[in-house]
């Protein structure tokens, strides 16, 4: 990830005009030597094998989180002792309590989750086609994400197929970017069901995990992560149906969203291919022509300038600590109905919550 | 129905060689208005306001059933223990019991039911390439079966909306389907958790149901069948990921398959969009010359032509009432999870049963 | 054809209420043996080696010429001349000159040419669409028809591939039927630059053909006939251009239209893939429930069907005669252009032709 | 187009190992406050509002040419000789003649012309697979690139719009891309005939043209362009058909490339689409992980990148200026068919032409 984080630190200014000069300060990993060669490509000045080095040092504002998964925790709440704006990569955490005692921690400082498709622009579109009420009363919110490598055994051996530094497998992975979408495009979800599923011998995590959910709106859905499903590189998809008509995606056209307005007369419905690259549509102005399609990198791009100009009003960016642990929740529900086999309750934080990610 | 059944026996003639000749002779229902303009059209020699004068007849050797639900049962039985073949639309039955009393009642004579579906080409050969070894180990099984009319409340005063003539709403018109078709697609469901939903107000049936699945095979998937799906007029779909590859369909398309091998080298694989209408496919060449298409009725055409070929074979026709008590009972498991909220298993009949389909 | 035709006399008595019973004569053929056959299993009463016999028989009201192309023109002429109602295969003749007699000839009989893709319900509605303004200005009409059949060289010895029989390869055979298209979707083409290709060694019809096309409304094209068109089974294309926005048909999926509407908001455009199968469609709701789609014979049946709910009224049917012969003139442009490699102006008939298609 | 260049001097160094460190040394442009903002936005060192500037300096090995299309060749040729490595947007001139000039001005330097479409990896891909046979024997070329905004009035006035500065129209805007991907999977064009429209009142340059075309390899095809296409926001694409099977893209798409294997059983054809996006299709390994797209601006970085490592290895880069040329003349006779409405030969350079593209 840290390819496509630098990506956006070094493109952001070059689409969007941004309230705040960026520096590439100082680049932590594990391996000196990829950190340098790193570095090199992506202009950062200094390089450092201690992550703490980058919330010790003073004139370092933000601390972008880019570790496996079971470092987000301990890294973010140093950061935000240190009182450094926090972007951190999803999964939030390895578990509601970690998450929720990261935001906690983070209260007092602006906060990131790379939950980044929510600014692929037909979601950012399907969403003001939600919020103008053009799909009704929401019946329906189905999700599939389905990769395929997880059938390749020859590559095991990161640190995403061990429990113990991932959380989990293809549910912290893949199945926490579905949620976020939903809890964007939806609103919250109330109970799930699960089964999860090890497909590949000898392995530790999930390869595949399934769940029918139920929404606080009304509305209910199935959803599907897996790595196993042969066919699919990276076939993010949902599909909505309401009273007003219906919508699809699918990650691997993300230029593309097929929208059917139920208001049509009967015999001119259909879902319409749009591509999503007006000058009108969300997001996607900033960078071509109409037609010039966007590709995965500029969900980063787009995402790092919306916080920056949100920091700059002083007004809310989302998703943030607060919304990654809802989907840390909902995720939390999966995880626990797969053990116990019972429909399970997502848990809410209490509604007293105070108002988060304030301005410095 | 009455109008797909009478099309199919003046068509099959015409595109199959038949071991049998076919009269059209009693037409049963309950308008004798309705009837004689019905038996006009469709060439059928008399009419009955009581559908027990077919079972009464000598002449007649084949008792189609295309009544509500509720009577299903009723007539299969009288037409069993008249001696009668027995063609008999889907849901076979009301209940496992009654499903299990007509298979019973039904073990001395042939027997058809209408799943028409197995005889799409598409389906047909989507079943070759399973039964080749195409699509390896099977991971994943998808099928959504979703219509829009249950939104429309003014069509609501069909028996179909009358659970003590229907049985239930849209699992068993449209969950049925789909069980079916992955039952001869993909095996025996073990267990089930799920979730029904009525949305149309004063409404007595159910308008969506939902349901997590496991298969003996080891596979798991997801099923969803829906009269709210706004946007979708017949979308009756699945997805298949094995080790060998992925197979897609779509009802609405009822012509193609979608077929991925993954045995083709990586960059060379992605999903074929095959137009289902080669002289070598499965029944396809009936019809007519490559590329041009068929539509809905001719599975009606070619799942009878197919029972009276295998009638003059004396081999057993599928599916029959053993194959519909099978899909009964996945079904029966849906419904009860969706009352108990729990992982409900499919129960299984004795393994003694005998063989059955047996020739006249 | 004979199939096909067969089909539409016995299946549009059960989807249309004709004013007219049909019955299936005589059927004429050169070989007695396949004759028999045929009219056995398609209920021909009586069959004929010399199709003189159609005409000569006072109990023969329609005589239906499915020939191949050199003899529509004498068959037509001695059926005109008898007084019979005449339906001929398309294309009308092998000349303008020919089509030209046999347009006076059978001027005073009600005629129809099986250009039978008008009646593709989607084609239809298209038609509806362009007639209520909905496309505005046309500026672009681009068609192709491309099948592969011809590069399989051991089906070169059917009467198609001889010229003294078949008049042209794919020009006759599938061009016309995009010109027909064209004429009835865009109105008269006024003038043509064409190449003709024969790929197959040692074949003497054309296996390819391509055209610009302007057209009296203004707008201008391209038209592209191939059987070598490697990976296409039956690809009959066309793509409308107009200031309303856009259409797109492909024969392989007749039930589909697609369609955008350039009165939309730009956010909102994108091709709508519409499944004309509402009962609001033109011709499809004759035939099932929406979205159970029909397939090619279907053309065959609502022909049929409209022609004789047109002569029963004393109203026009479109296409015939003259219709064909318009057909038939661009046809002549295209391959007078392909041999003199000039843009050709296509002649039209003296604009005081007199009304047709007289009512018996 | 100064955005996209710019974009790609700032990322060919992150995605690509270059044999080179690039400088932005000098933007130039008409309009000093815009230069400012866009050196600012994307890091150039210095502006001038004089082109000329940028051949006087020493210290610039690198002219990149984006002015309007009539400075092409007063720049390219100070450039050249001024010694200077030559960038060009296409089209490469105004005319045969001028282009001409100009590739003969630059034989003694390294040149580059911006057909960046040859590095969508979905069209390196399909060149690729031409080579390896895949297609067989080439039968049809179809080639349209179609855009809307034309039928804006209200757009008219930019320098694309006036003949003087832009040559043509959509000739040369957006046939000259239809035809350096022909020419680059299809070879030399030998002969053609064209119609070109304005179809905007009051517009003095062409906004539709189209073509029947002949090639070198015995193939034939249609190639249209229109800023008329109303639906299309842009759709460039192609289509091949081969005795091995087909090729389909889409610029909309520019991730899929749809490929039928012809050499696959007959039931086993059907158009595959490829999602470009594994590491072993050309280009795309440099950017990200398979299955997450790209979009129009890698065309440009993955163009210039493949010039530098070109440039260090003392290998021949194309598209380079002879390259441009052979488009030229194929425009040429496009647009000298079109004035004389006779199928036109497309001009060649002798044969004796020296090797190009040297190395410094």
């Amino acid at each position: 990830m840290g390819k496509a984080h630098s990506n956006a630190y070094c493109q952001a200014p070059h689409f969007f005009d941004l309230p705040y000069r960026l520096r590439r300060t100082l680049l932590c990993g594990r391996d000196a030597a990829s950190l340098a060669s790193m570095a090199e490509r992506w202009g950062w000045e200094e390089t450092s094998t201690d992550w703490r080095a980058a919330i010790d040092r003073a004139d370092i504002d933000v601390v972008d989180i880019a570790l496996p998964n079971h470092l987000h925790g301990p890294a973010a709440i140093a950061a935000a002792e240190a009182g450094k704006i926090i972007f951190c990569e999803k999964p939030l955490a390895l578990s509601v309590d970690e998450a929720r005692a990261m935001e906690r921690a983070a209260r007092g400082v602006p906060t990131l989750v790379w939950f980044n498709y929510r600014r692929v622009p037909a979601i950012a579109y399907a969403r003001q086609l939600i919020d103008e009420g053009r799909l009704g009363t929401i019946f329906h919110y189905n999700a599939a994400y389905k990769q395929q490598w997880g059938a390749d055994t020859s590559r095991a051996a990161t640190w995403r197929m061990d429990p113990a530094l991932a959380g989990s497998g293809v549910a912290d992975d893949l199945l926490t970017h579905s949620l976020d979408t939903a809890l964007y495009l939806n609103g919250p979800i109330t109970e799930v069901v699960a089964r999860a599923r090890t497909l590949a011998p000898n392995r530790a995590v999930d390869d595949a995990v399934m769940a029918l959910v139920m929404f606080e709106n009304g509305s209910a859905g199935t959803f599907e992560s897996t790595r196993f499903g042969i066919g699919c590189k990276n076939q993010n998809r949902f599909e909505i149906h309401g009273s007003g008509g219906m919508l699809r995606f699918n990650l691997e056209r993300l230029n593309h969203l097929e929208f059917l307005d139920a208001s049509n007369p009967p015999t001119e419905q259909g879902p319409r291919d749009l591509l999503v690259t007006d000058l009108k549509h969300p997001i996607f102005g900033n960078f071509w022509r109409p037609g010039h399609i966007i590709g995965y990198e500029h969900t980063f791009i787009a995402t790092l300038a919306e916080f920056l100009q949100s920091l700059s009003k002083g007004e809310a960016f989302h998703p943030n600590f607060t919304d990654a642990l809802a989907v840390q929740q909902a995720l939390d529900a999966v995880q626990r109905s797969a053990k116990t086999r019972q429909w399970t309750a997502v848990e809410k934080e209490p509604v007293d919550t105070p108002v988060h990610n304030p301005v410095q």
